[in-house]
């Protein structure tokens, strides 16, 4: 993706995701699959998550049951987007300066602070919101929650996600209990994105999931899950004189399955093992004229040092277990 | 890639091709290894290719030897790059348009008609090329067959390649005794380009191999090593009453390993029926009230068209055998 948008520090104009979308259903069993794919994703990834879920009617809902009007919507979403970040006391300073009376901002924030289960919120929700709008909202939360509710799956009513185009559920996924607090990934539905590029006035229903693969990535390095990888090369073959015969050797080996490289810079033997250190390749075979005559092949193991005279057959053996 | 191009018919503006190139170095090890990587992969993709090789050193020192002047080597090596596809009369036509005279096509066709093993073309351009860039071509040839030399490579006096930024080593992939004439993939030595583009002096050592994607699908799916499948669907829930049941069930299967897919768009059974036949899913299962409280379900197995009634564990048992 490359978006000309100003990300912030640590994030990038470019970066790659792996989506997975829904499009032709409203039902919300799909935007459910959505957040059952990351459970599932993260379970196989060994990384301990929560999915934050919402939807973007209940938060219109909330707002709406807050008399606040119309056109200060956005704003307001803006600093709701905030509510983990910053501090209560900086929450009400912005609240103020956009223009939100007192009386409004008690009732957001007695909302927004609401505490309890997944069903104690969709329940309580369904007494304070007055608006269609709002209790379609949390309606639609109750059926997701129907088909996907249980451990890692969290109904957080402030959030919101920075993107306009979301038009019902939203959902965003979190380390649980990390320093590391960037999202992993995210999505919800976005019913009117597709008719709007089209320019009609058709509705393609349509849900989706994000996954950031940089920040998984990172994730999975600070755990010790991965770790960079220089090169898939297990054996390096360094001829001394013997270029013809050691592209036959090295082809050999590979047809026994061994990721071998060899020297095709001509470099000199120290060069070759330089270049090897720096790149973590484990084996280092030596072919000179005698070796070829007896058939044996000096093989170095770069992590103990030891050296021995192999015949192929035996490099193949040590190599392949 | 996409190229601003006007491609032969059955060839595309846009296409898929899979690269490997090596940069850095002059050594004909690495032509030769881009060769050998051809030959492993076609043998693992079984399919029986030949791989053409050439040297547009060679090309450009037959040319210089029949005497063509300077100013008509790109339009002769046109044709020359026709030899496979038009008759030798055809030949002969167009380079008499194109103002080659007939002492001069006598020894064109003399020189590309030679027949004989690698080794034996080899020996007699040493003979017959006498100009300083043939020669070189000659010895560069000579040692890239050194290395890689034996059944399923060709030295093809006569193969150009249409694109002009080629300086050393050609190859191209073709189908042995097929009717499916087009190159599966190619390449060669491009010493020039990286410089060009950096519009710089320097010289960049690199040659390099793609597949074409397309063609290489073409002919597994006409061999009937691939085919195209609709969907990786191996188990479709149909939920007759029981949305939230079947989540949870498709949730358990899909642990156990099954590629798991529900109806999300709650179609009847016989819609749901049609979708999995036109996209070959080999099995349906029913979760109705009944069923739920049974523990079994109907299993509908798609080829035969038998059902029966199983529980989950049964289910599994069947489809991971």
């Amino acid at each position: 993706v490359w978006r000309a948008d100003r990300p912030q520090r640590g994030r990038y104009r470019e970066f790659y995701q792996c989506d997975v979308d829904v499009v032709g259903t409203k039902n919300m069993i799909a935007d459910a699959e959505c957040i059952l794919i990351a459970k599932r994703v993260f379970k196989e990834l060994e990384l301990d998550v929560e999915v934050e879920v919402s939807n973007r009617k209940v938060l219109n809902g909330i707002i709406k049951e807050a008399g606040i009007p119309e056109g200060m919507v956005t704003d307001v979403i803006v600093t709701v987007d905030k509510f983990k970040k910053i501090s209560e006391g900086e929450i009400e300073k912005e609240f103020r300066e956009k223009g939100v009376t007192t009386e409004q901002m008690d009732k957001l924030l007695e909302i927004f602070k609401f505490r309890g289960s997944n069903t104690d919120k969709v329940e309580y929700l369904k007494k304070v919101l007055t608006s269609d709008e709002g209790k379609q909202g949390v309606e639609e939360m109750e059926q997701v929650l129907s088909y996907c509710d249980g451990e890692g799956v969290e109904f957080n009513l402030a959030l919101a996600r920075g993107l306009a185009y979301y038009t019902g559920t939203v959902f965003e996924i979190f380390m649980k209990d990390s320093e590391f607090t960037s999202s992993l990934g995210g999505g919800g539905r976005y019913n009117k994105m597709i008719g709007d590029f089209l320019e009609g006035n058709q509705e393609f229903p349509a849900v989706g999931i994000s996954f950031g693969l940089e920040p998984i990535t990172v994730m999975l390095q600070k755990q010790g899950k991965i770790t960079e990888k220089k090169t898939v090369t297990e054996l390096f073959v360094v001829p001394i004189g013997t270029v013809k015969e050691s592209v036959k050797i090295v082809e050999e080996l590979r047809d026994a399955g061994i990721k071998a490289e060899m020297d095709i810079a001509g470099k000199g033997v120290s060069k070759n093992l330089n270049y090897c250190n720096a790149l973590s390749i484990p084996y280092v075979l030596f072919v000179g004229e005698d070796e070829l005559k007896q058939g044996k092949y000096k093989l170095k193991d770069m992590t103990s040092g030891e050296e021995g005279l192999l015949s192929l057959d035996e490099v193949r053996k040590k190599l392949m277990g």
